[in-house]
């Protein structure tokens, strides 16, 4: 029997769905200290988690999750298949180093702030085609080696732009098992790039806006749903100019989503009080808020079914400085009770 | 009934197996010269294929091999469910606009040079877990935007070490069916990043050869096969230097592939003439065998079965000054004859 079914345009219904058996989220500081800050694992009050640079602070935020989710669980690194992870930085430097001594099979990846969505949809097929019992799906930021690399160094002290959002210090780490779990992927659609000219570098919720409507919008007709099935449709780091923008190209195509749209990036901080612009972004925001509020909220039964968008900004500093544009992805994966 | 057999350590076996329906490739000038020129798709005599920068170059590459894949098949954008590709510019951003007009869903990967290792061994999985009918692999490497980001720019006109290799400016993109092609890929052992400690970043080969050696060791322990049961193994880009080594390590575990071991790196390039060094490297140089020589040799029955591990150092320009060693990590995927 087929396991699988092959959906519309772009999605897959998985029969035999991937269960999400544990998880793990590790954050900084300022993380810690917003509405989310109970959530998560860990709250780290080391900017460098111990070590000596930027790339080897998000290295050991990433090697420090995966020590969690080993902790929280009863997993070991060897009973786990495959690893798929990713995040922000040039040649995936981060995950290199915080991957390595686990000695597992690894999958680099990279799909900018949609990492998540990418690592979970690519860890859960493998599961759901049996070609795994166990997989981990893993994403990060940090904050300061992201603006390093996009931006400024932060010894610069550059003014921010409000439209500005604000790369979060977290990791997020999920188990993926054949066989039981507290939640389960159902169905995943993987997105396409789409690219509305905008070339804003510091206006990422503009650029990542377009695509998370075209797979928010393919998902819905694949699957021949209206919005409202789902408790909440959750995209990744839109922020607030994100998020307007979003709402208003799918309302163009006759879906509403503004009665349960949520958007990572709006949740993960207090914006106007801890002065993160336009809200969270960067891989770490949806996954560390994925592994700490929505998982916990879908395993108290809270919500029932969820569609997860990260939604991921492609450009880098070259592309940018070489006057392109900054195309959007968003990969879509559907998270539902057990 | 159960399509695949997980073997092993880390093994995957396609009962169901994927299709190597079609390839393009496409390479620069030099590769054009050098022993296999006869045998690419298109030899590009302009290196900046048409663009006005280097990153834009790589790009118009990879845009071109689709395209060129599109003509020599009877395939169209619309008929691929997935693309799975990769470069090894910061963010991906080759591969970021050389795919976005086809308007495929996409898997951004990373696995420095064993991407096209990756994107195949994935692509695959895709076809032989039924979740596709149609996807593509595709891999590229410009010399110039590698030189750029990893070592100094061109206009610096620095001196090479004998034992650098030379990154090699092509692309080569395999199309896979579920039903029918030239060659199938029956198997893959995905790869685990390997540490010797290496911190040179211009001996590519000795950083890779320890990976090379371990996925080697690995498949051939999985699957109980003895390394003559492949008329080739055939590793990505380890040059003469890494050669040596990776035979060497794998006599210290009993076991010879010197007899059958074949480098792309080293057969892409005359290097005694054309002053390569240890031999061409980049994810294109695999990826551009591949899509020439290798499955030309398949198609036309001078070998039945290869096993292909591209091989790729993990580093950036930011990790390499900061002291950091350079891990390798190695792919391998079983492309045998229909």
């Amino acid at each position: 029997m087929n396991q699988t079914q092959i959906i519309g345009k772009a999605s897959l219904s998985f029969n035999k769905p991937a269960y999400i058996s544990n998880y793990a989220s590790v954050v900084g500081q300022l993380e810690g200290q917003g509405p989310l800050g109970k959530l998560f694992d860990c709250v780290e009050k080391d900017p460098m988690f111990g070590g000596t640079t930027w790339e080897e602070a998000e290295s050991f935020l990433q090697n420090q999750t995966l020590r969690t989710l080993f902790k929280k669980s009863s997993l070991k690194p060897t009973d786990i298949r495959y690893i798929f992870a990713g995040d922000l930085l040039g040649q995936l430097i981060a995950s290199t180093f915080g991957i390595i001594n686990y000695n597992m099979p690894f999958f680099g990846l990279y799909g900018a702030c949609s990492t998540m969505g990418e690592s979970l949809a690519l860890a859960s097929m493998t599961i759901a085609g049996g070609f795994a019992d166990k997989t981990i799906a893993m994403a990060s930021s940090h904050f300061a080696s992201a603006e390093k690399t996009f931006r400024f160094p932060l010894g610069y002290g550059c003014q921010r732009k409000q439209c500005a959002t604000w790369t979060v210090t977290g990791c997020g780490a999920v188990a993926l098992d054949s066989k039981e779990g507290i939640a389960k992927i159902t169905g995943i659609t993987p997105g396409k790039m789409v690219d509305f000219g905008v070339k804003e570098s510091d206006n990422m919720g503009a650029c990542m806006a377009p695509a998370a409507a075209d797979t928010i919008l393919t998902h819905l007709t694949d699957f021949n749903l209206n919005a409202n099935y789902y408790d909440k449709i959750i995209t990744g780091d839109l922020g607030y100019v994100g998020q307007t923008i979003l709402i208003n190209l799918l309302k163009q195509n006759k879906i509403d989503i503004s009665a349960n749209h949520m958007d990572c990036g709006i949740e993960i901080f207090d914006n106007a009080n801890q002065g993160t612009g336009s809200g969270g972004s960067g891989c770490g925001c949806s996954a560390s808020t994925l592994c700490s509020m929505i998982l916990k909220n879908i395993e108290n039964k809270v919500w029932k079914r969820v569609l997860f968008v990260p939604t991921g900004a492609l450009l880098n500093p070259i592309s940018f400085n070489e006057g392109k544009s900054i195309p959007g992805i968003a990969h879509a994966v559907v998270i539902e009770e057990v």
